[in-house]
């Protein structure tokens, strides 16, 4: 297996860039220092913040128009893990990894072997029932019209028992979730019968907690449209926290970014589910228009910078329910590794400049109704420029004050392309 | 006070159409017959369905751009009672009236009596916080930064008592629920703690709750946006049903179909407030963009059906919630009487065609998932033209096949043209 | 190759259902009668109005995350035909297919041959650079980012000659228009240059137009987003204007109804295209969330109604337009013969509606700024069970009362299931 | 007439702030240095770039449902160049306003001296008939049902005429352009015929062309709906640029950032017609849903410096069109005041960063396809913190460092609420 990134290759990049980061974390750290915020108390909460990487993120994505694939597609999950652990090498923010059953079925003493070796955990499995796999002999019904709320109670039952598959496998990696999403609804009015369809799914879901090991927790994951393009089942929040409530406590909601209708407020349901103690994590992405799985904060930073907001005031109570933090994109047009490095960064950017955010001012002016003072002091916190905070918390942890530079020079890729040759297929013809 | 419609109108009105009428419910009889439908039946089920109409509705509506006022506007309340009056002599759908306080504030007495003599009753009561009330003694603080959700107690105090003393009137009268709608958000982020405003919401809800008659129900209405603009405190169906769970059993959840974001699929969150039993009641109306407050049906009747699908599916799930139906809309560019009539007509078309489904047919298709053949069978239901019923149903209660023509016939709106004199203003400005 | 549809299935079918009809034809002819409309009259319009089916509709879409085939998917364009033909032979409204290319290549004497003997004609030529072909040698260089508007004049270049080649195949066959939809965009901002990846297109477009034969014209056909996520070179119809009226007189704007930001007015976009003479043709399907290539009228009928309202509405200046009226839909969860025959007659059952429209009382409800009436009458053209009249026009020319039932009784379905093996794999992987 | 800003206010201000400011402005001007760019150059270019205030910008603004009056609102015209003063004083981004006609109809000699006195002068004028005006002898006529568009010509013909007059207010006080934004449309299908409705309105658009002077441009402003609720007239950029396009060399296409369907990307067509040589001007503002309005930049402000980047982008080709800048927002919960200060500043930063970013890198990663790169060398401009370079500019220009400090300080909304009493009434009961 390719060998990752060179210690030497990171150090001859930290070298170019260490003199410029100084400067700018010292003129940083000055005008923070005015405002009475010790820099270093930042970088130290910035370090301690990570996010896991989603195993088929470092394959590249595709449309149902078709699939270009890049050099160097690792063929299965320890060349995932692998390019997971470059990732990490890196940026340092990202040292667990969400598997996704079956695509990474694997002997999970050889996945602890490996992931152990290169340094990296695991967070939450997730189960895949939106498609048939005629290769896993425990799934040989189809789930064409549905899953976990299929009419068929056999098609249920195939769907109850992968999931409890997976977490089996979870179990014997270290993970300690589930995330549950289901791609179960309708593409024609009539064609489902909306309460019977989430009444089945309800069932279904009770059946995976029962089995479910004691220090597990299990999220559902709600999402507006796509596959199903009329009704899906788990549609929204609304609907995710009504079966988090049902399935008891050791159910919790995901949010993913980017599975809400058209110009919702994000931010105020992660409120929400903080209030009602059900948030158990994030989907990191973004998105102009549907469900894009773009790389998160391109699009629109300061929404993303909104959730954290969100996040670093609710404090304690965000604490006692400990969310899992996971990103979940496609990489379409970038090499996924760099994506994902990136995509780190900006998380801890829109974090960063959240705790930047003078919250006792923000306080006052939201108590005397002065809109316009309390906005501002909000995105006073967005207005930082944060990345010598970012560069230098990489560059204490071993990683490299410019990632993308770094790996670009290391030649990874190059090296990964002519050991894992290209597969076939450029998707298609999926109109 | 003007005269309402002469017997007399409406009986000549319907000389013309009779003929022709009874010719197209025998035509649409035989045609159900053969599908082992009588006709009757869904005619007597149509007849008893009824949807109160808004006392505000009867005026003319706008926007923040302009007003422009119609002749004969109503001055007050015991003119827009006669107004609704007018409405349901001729339509027989509507024989209850929602009130709005303070705009209808009167002494009790007299309104009950003038319902009486005008054969009317009364729906859902709704209060007023979201505009300031300098008039009313009794609301001297602004509801500029909010009502229920203020920073302020002393606010949110002014407006419970408020919504206590609309409970008072509407008891008086015989209402048996009220319905809380609040304009509370923000339109900056920052401007307000998404998290402590929905607490200071709860807080002071649970207070209007707790001086609740025994017999009474409360609903909160959500809406995503409008008048604020960043965040709405309840801003969708999942913080309402939040709300209505943390109030307790005399809490529901109040839909009106313009209030959601972009493609939401309304008649799933119907569906799953019927699920969770929560669901207390309607706004009816159509839009296309916004709240735009269209008439309902007129922008996508088929989607009106689809609510009335639920509706009927749920059966004696329905019946066992009992929900409120009411009409909610702003008539800028028609005529108030002759929208709200036709409103009623399509709201009663869309029950009458979701009755027309073949129920077991359906769920037959669902179970063997032949999605086509349900998607058909359940379009076959819309696809009937079903005014032969409606207007069947009009005029054995007395009313008008035809009631826009006996409207006009009738020259009411040129009386009070002369009798009420015009307000000046067409509003403005507010840009 | 499988048999169609014996004759015989199919009067065997009408038998049962021929009574019926007669009786709803009449009963129906007898209120539009006493309106003043000859029912003979509407018949003949709709038995006139034909719609070409997509060749890739006949098989099953899917989405980004999964494909589940039917039994007895075509596997090459000659089976495709036999489907299609089977879609005309039942519903009598589909006599010519749309082919694309270059999945459907093939000696053009043989596809000529095939649809002659199928009775089939050809419409609007497909060209395909939204995929990568590797199996085809005059396609070399890889559209991963962008075909004619591609940075790199050789990736423009191989676009414009396959256009043309496209064109070529065309001409031989008897098609008489070009359908050009590229999936140029970006996905992150900054990626492209707005500006100049327009001016490479409209480069490109003119050298293809440049090589349309004298009596072709050009389409360009505008989507918002997907399968770029951020910037689509051609995303909305204004772009497709400037593009046309760029081109010059062969070239036209085509409107896939699926393509549209949310809430946008489609027939008014109509009316705008018919004014300024570039209406070319339509895509039809329907959808909720995006470009979802749902079955026509199956989520919004009205909006549907109101596309053929502005077309009736036209008169001869659509006459002068002749555009091409084509579906485009994806069919994930049906028999694609079914889904496009069902979708033929609700193409249909909108124009009839339209048909039924009284104009003359239209305008002058319209004149008169009577919005309630106008409306109504408006409306009064969609209520109307048309049915009886689609029925009949299938009759008369020797199709179906009912087609799909004639399709299910016929075995086609389980024929070619037999004949054609399925292909393995449900997709895949791309998220 | 209230005292403006006092010198001395602002000096004091500024002392307090100056030590900080020089440190961060040469913090940034080293980080600037070491990419090759001379802070100064940058500063100077955003010294140069102004906005224009619209004069209805400094009251306070509502919605349908209610306005809640600040105090000290202006009364006239002249109370509001007064605080347009003000703005400019503390901020020097804003010396030109834009006026409402009817609403700021006064002697132009008198306009023209105030201004003088004040330092300001007159952008685009804007004409009004999306109201009726009973005081205005002018126009008797109701726009009800429209006014470039109406069915009646006398309506139009009063439409035209009130909006040559506008021009002549605007030539005497030397603005040099009309902006005409009309609420035409509909709220039913059916209601208005699509096409009919805008060759009225382009015939009436061309009689006002005729009459402008020979310096003076025209401004067609296309918005998606509201007030009309289902079809508008001028609905977006493709039918404005169909207008621009039919009215010839004198009329061109205003951009208001509030006025498109969900998730459209403004910035590409700001590209397109900057391509066309149409762009003509902007209306600055924010919004999440609807015209919401806002304080630009405060809802999304990276999409605001993505416009800008178009703006820098297009360099000669950009002077070339002139296009005006301008503010259109409604402060419905801020004083004006502070709203207009702080988006001018909003706008000066959108265009600072959009200069910081490395054109030649960005180009070149366009066009070798590395869409990460390009995206990040974008996102490199937008990260920086240029508050240092806008507040030397400020200052440098006689304003003040932290504008909204120094007008608090000032005591200015205090000494006019005590000069202007309250108006009455907050609006109402439009629903």
């Amino acid at each position: 297996m390719a060998a990752r990134i060179d210690r030497d290759v990171i150090d001859k990049s930290n070298e170019q860039f260490q003199e410029a980061l100084e400067a700018d974390y010292a003129a940083l750290g000055a005008r923070l220092d005015r405002r009475g915020i010790a820099i270093d108390d930042i970088k130290r909460k910035v370090a301690g913040f990570t996010v896991a990487v989603p195993s088929w993120g470092v394959g590249t994505g595709g449309t149902r128009f078709a699939r270009f694939p890049g050099g160097g597609e690792p063929r299965g999950i320890f060349e995932k893990l692998n390019d997971c652990a470059v990732i990490n090498d890196l940026g340092r923010a990202t040292p667990a990894v969400s598997l996704h059953i079956p695509w990474d079925k694997a002997d999970p003493a050889d996945l602890r072997a490996k992931a152990e070796e290169l340094g990296l955990g695991f967070d939450a499995m997730n189960s895949n029932t939106f498609q048939d796999h005629p290769d896993d002999p425990s799934q040989p019904l189809s789930y064409k019209y549905g899953s976990l709320s299929h009419t068929d109670a056999a098609v249920r039952q195939q769907a109850v028992e992968h999931n409890l598959e997976t977490v089996s496998i979870g179990e014997a990696i270290g993970s300690k979730a589930l995330t549950v999403w289901i791609g179960d609804g309708s593409n024609f009015p009539g064609q489902s019968d909306l309460g019977r369809a989430f009444e089945r799914y309800l069932g279904a879901m009770k059946e995976i907690t029962k089995g479910l090991p004691a220090d597990w927790r299990i999220f559902s994951e709600h999402k507006m449209y796509e596959p199903a393009f009329y009704s899906t089942v788990v549609q929204d929040w609304g609907t995710s926290y009504l079966t988090a409530v049902e399935l008891g406590e050791k159910a919790f909601c995901l949010v993913d970014l980017g599975h809400h209708a058209p110009n919702v407020n994000m931010e105020q349901i992660v409120s929400r589910l903080i209030h009602s103690r059900k948030l158990g994590g994030f989907h990191f992405n973004d998105s102009k228009y549907g469900d894009d799985d773009l790389d998160a904060g391109s699009i629109d930073p300061f929404r993303l910078f909104l959730v954290f907001n969100e996040l670093v005031e609710a404090g304690a109570r965000l604490d006692a329910l400990g969310p899992s933090y996971m990103i979940d994109q496609s990489h379409n047009v970038t090499d996924p590794i760099e994506s994902l490095i990136r995509t780190a960064g900006e998380i801890r950017r829109a974090y960063a400049q959240a705790l930047l955010v003078d919250r006792a001012a923000l306080r006052g002016f939201q108590d005397e109704n002065d809109a316009l003072m309390a906005s501002e002091t909000l995105k006073a916190g967005f207005r930082f420029d944060v990345e010598p905070i970012l560069a230098k918390a990489r560059l204490e942890a071993g990683g490299a004050i410019d990632p993308i530079a770094a790996y670009r020079t290391s030649g990874y890729r190059q090296r990964v392309s002519q050991e894992r040759p290209a597969s076939r297929g450029s998707g298609g013809g999926i109109v």
